[in-house]
């Protein structure tokens, strides 16, 4: 276990906003000069806190700022600056909203961070077709507020407010998908501007048909590749029909054993169920004390289900015969939005419940245009989830400062066959004792994925080394489980190495080929993936 | 016009068994040896009968027989057999069932034909993972005879009874994607021979889970290379649940906009349909004719839906309210397999209906060890769907030769957003009249993709100049309304100028790239798809 103590793949961590790096950048005047032609000087900056701002995201890996961030405003846009970046040998680091969490916007070698929020229009809307097309600038929230009179909605949510585009980029997923899949599932094209300044159409120009066997899946190569062989400047997504009705539960288990097992109950019996979430007893007591709950302190599961009234109705009666079968207890269940919100309550807040496990008095919470706001943990907002990615749990959104210290949380994203989730989750909470860790687990139970919520004081090296362990031994239980090192996160700057342990040689040396094949000078996002 | 009248991608088409080629192949004693004592003797052929019934599949596309066959037992001897071949300049195509439609077994440049289907074990089972890894022998019947007592199944069916590995290598689908996806959404990882003769595991050796964000996609990246880019030696596939009941239905329109219209609303009222499927009314005519039903002549779709009895009788109802609302009429629905086999027995019989419209007297069918036998019509086997891919209309076995001459059904294959699907149903019909052809139309309307089955005399250069012509401007029109040349049979020998004209320059360079990087010699089924 000693090896695992060496700061290795992570870098070390420290609290963004006191990076190391000076304020200059390493650009020539002349260089910035001709950035500043292609878009305009209002859309290019090399300001120090304007450079910070954009050399992290919200996890805990060290903020390395760009040497300069500009705001593309279309795609034409984006191909010039990538052929000026990659002609002059200068590393190019697409940016959407930063709220990645696995250090992705980190600028390791520096170079030019392309801030593609202003890229924002909801280009093409095809309703009878079940397509929509949006820049990168446009994000999950915004699409389903304009798809809202539609009748459609897309459903990948993967907690925070994150584009669409960094989405694909990303792979991700989040509560929805055991129904609805993930990003894999729903882009159907990409426009992706590749390192020489070219615009591929990762399906053609304007194609949007549901299903092809043309060719090679290019779609499917850039999804998930975390801004390393191109730049996203439009997604083309299919959407679902908004459901008739919505029905929200909870259950409680004597076991881990038992909550898994009425989950492949279900699945098994073809419930289509549209979330079903768990949370250990140890989240559920968080829970319990940071929003004054009553809620059985035990493995619990988070169902909802969409459908007809009368499809519900047979899918509610279904699952909980299923649950009392397997000794689930304390069934209840929700229709209106309201009801279910208060349902679903513990789920929502589990984020914030986690960090308030370190006891304290201030927060400090980091709002959406990146300012930073003290408060007390009582004058939080309500409702929190709007801040950010707290619906679903994950890391994000909110470092809580409590006294002089600042508390973080930092969250694992192990995905295994679901069979094997309750031995990977009774050996993580060995492990948390065993490494003297403080953890909530939260997880998106149908499809095997987990998170695992440690709460970290960054100003502390050694326990920051024991979290870096932690989470290298869990990572390694997932992969010997037949299991990924991320399900849904990426692997960014510090699962590089699990990476190679999970695809093994060959694996990565094709990865390593098709890199190099669409990126010759390694200039996209470097130091990423691989 | 004229222009198109060149035997330009094609190839001139020639009935199979008549092949040009001599029985002396090119290889010398020595490599042929260096065969032998990878696979033994007895796994070794170059008699040209073998060769012969190995260089062609289902299509109309010119016999091109490999120089040799070998029959590989495991994975590591089709490494050996890869990196020999590869060493010596000889290119290799893989082999399955045969029962592709883009002429993706021809060896166009000769070359060791690797026929894998004494590879036929299910290795692996994981019932309450919904997860099953089979070797590329292993056909997608095979298996669910397998699965029968687990209440598992695998949905993807294009028809003919292919080999999974084979499906996953051409991207396959079929009628129940609409619900269940395709093989790009039902692949967790493949085992591929690298034309080195290296494996790769394209999600990492022995991995199983549901999703995963771990560097880029390599398992979607073999999906639909069919055999360009390595060899899939294993698939480890997602099963579903058995549904609890099925229900049949059919309905007739007054027009083909009334039955897409159906569609979308049944589509958008989120009615879990797992299969819906369009026949024209030429098509229905066809088939009250050859199986002596008595069918409404006109547009009509045939359904299918997958559930709980109560579930069932809801998405009946809504879907037969939907169906009036838009005019269709004849609405009918059967529960019990034997009822449901006759009501769909237009869509089981389309195939040899469509070849029934060129009247003859006798029947050639080309059995499943590739033997043909002769028989009157009314001789033919019930039920013929057990023969090959008739369940879902695609072309395939069983071409019948009447008289002298040798009708052979052609389908095209494109797929559009469903909203065009009315005005390119229409388009083809007019086309199908402008260039003088025989043909039938039947769909995966759900999908947006359809089939034109078009009846061919092979000895008839002129005609087989019109049907080409008419299937590349029936591909032009997909593309022109934002489609896909082919939705599921691929791209083979016959399609890649138009793949060109899909995808654009820079995609076909992107694939290029691709090819290139992962098969630097150009041996991996060398002259498909790019």
């Amino acid at each position: 276990m000693a090896g695992l103590l060496r700061p290795a793949t992570w870098g070390l961590f420290s609290w963004r906003g006191y990076c190391s790096r000076g304020t200059q950048g390493r650009l020539s005047a002349g260089f910035v000069e001709a950035l500043k032609a292609v878009v305009g000087s209002p859309h290019v900056s090399t300001a120090a806190a304007v450079r910070e701002q954009h050399g992290h995201d919200e996890s805990m890996h060290r903020c390395q700022p760009p040497d300069a961030v500009v705001w593309p405003q279309d795609a034409e846009q984006v191909g010039r600056l990538a052929a000026l970046c990659y002609g002059q040998g200068v590393p190019i680091i697409p940016f959407g909203t930063g709220t990645g969490l696995e250090g992705g916007v980190c600028a390791v070698q520096g170079g030019v961070c392309i801030n593609l929020t202003r890229m924002d229009r909801i280009l093409e809307l095809n309703p009878e077709d079940f397509s929509v097309v949006v820049e990168p600038g446009v994000t999950r929230k915004a699409l389903n507020t304009h798809l809202r009179d539609r009748g459609l909605w897309f459903p990948v949510d993967p907690g925070a407010d994150a584009s669409l585009c960094g989405m694909a980029a990303t792979g991700a997923s989040g509560t929805n998908s055991v129904r609805y899949g993930t990003m894999r599932d729903n882009v159907l094209n990409l426009e992706v501007v590749l390192p020489s300044g070219q615009r591929l159409h990762t399906a053609g120009r304007g194609r949007r048909f549901r299903k092809s066997a043309a060719g090679y899946n290019l779609t499917g190569l850039f999804v998930g590749s975390e801004g390393t062989l191109g730049l996203i400047t439009a997604a083309t997504l299919r959407l679902h029909p908004v459901p008739e009705a919505t029905v929200a539960a909870t259950c409680a288990f004597p076991t881990v054993q038992a909550a898994v097992d009425s989950t492949v109950h279900i699945l098994q019996a073809a419930v289509p169920v549209a979330r079903i979430e768990f949370l250990d007893e140890v989240m559920m007591d968080a829970c319990n004390r940071h929003s004054k709950l009553n809620c059985c302190v035990a493995p619990t599961l988070f169902l909802e289900f969409h459908g007809s009234e009368q499809a519900l109705a047979e899918q509610v009666q279904r699952t909980e015969e299923i649950i009392r079968h397997n000794g689930g207890s304390h069934f209840s269940w929700a229709k209106e939005a309201e009801e279910r919100s208060r349902l679903w309550a513990a789920r929502h807040n589990a984020w914030y419940a986690s960090l308030a496990l370190r006891p304290g008095c201030k927060g400090k919470l980091r709002l959406r245009d990146g300012a930073d706001t003290c408060m007390r943990e009582a004058e939080l907002p309500e409702p929190i989830c709007s801040l950010g990615p707290l619906p679903s749990g994950h890391t994000g959104r909110g470092g809580i400062a409590y006294g002089a210290a600042t508390t973080q949380g930092y969250s694992t994203d192990v995905c295994v066959p679901i069979s094997r989730l309750p031995e990977i989750l009774v050996q993580t909470k060995e492990d948390l004792e065993a490494w003297r860790l403080t953890g909530t687990i939260v997880g998106h139970v149908g499809d095997g994925n987990f998170h695992c919520i440690l709460l970290v004081d960054p100003e502390d090296p050694e326990e920051l080394l024991r979290v870096q362990a932690f989470a290298e031994q869990l990572g390694r239980r997932a992969l010997a489980l037949h299991g990924t090192c991320t399900g849904e996160h990426g692997i960014g700057l510090g699962k590089r190495q699990l990476l190679l342990e999970e695809v093994g040689a060959v694996g990565m040396q094709t990865m390593r080929q098709l890199k190099a094949t669409l990126d010759p000078r390694g200039l996209m996002n470097p130091g990423k993936v691989l």
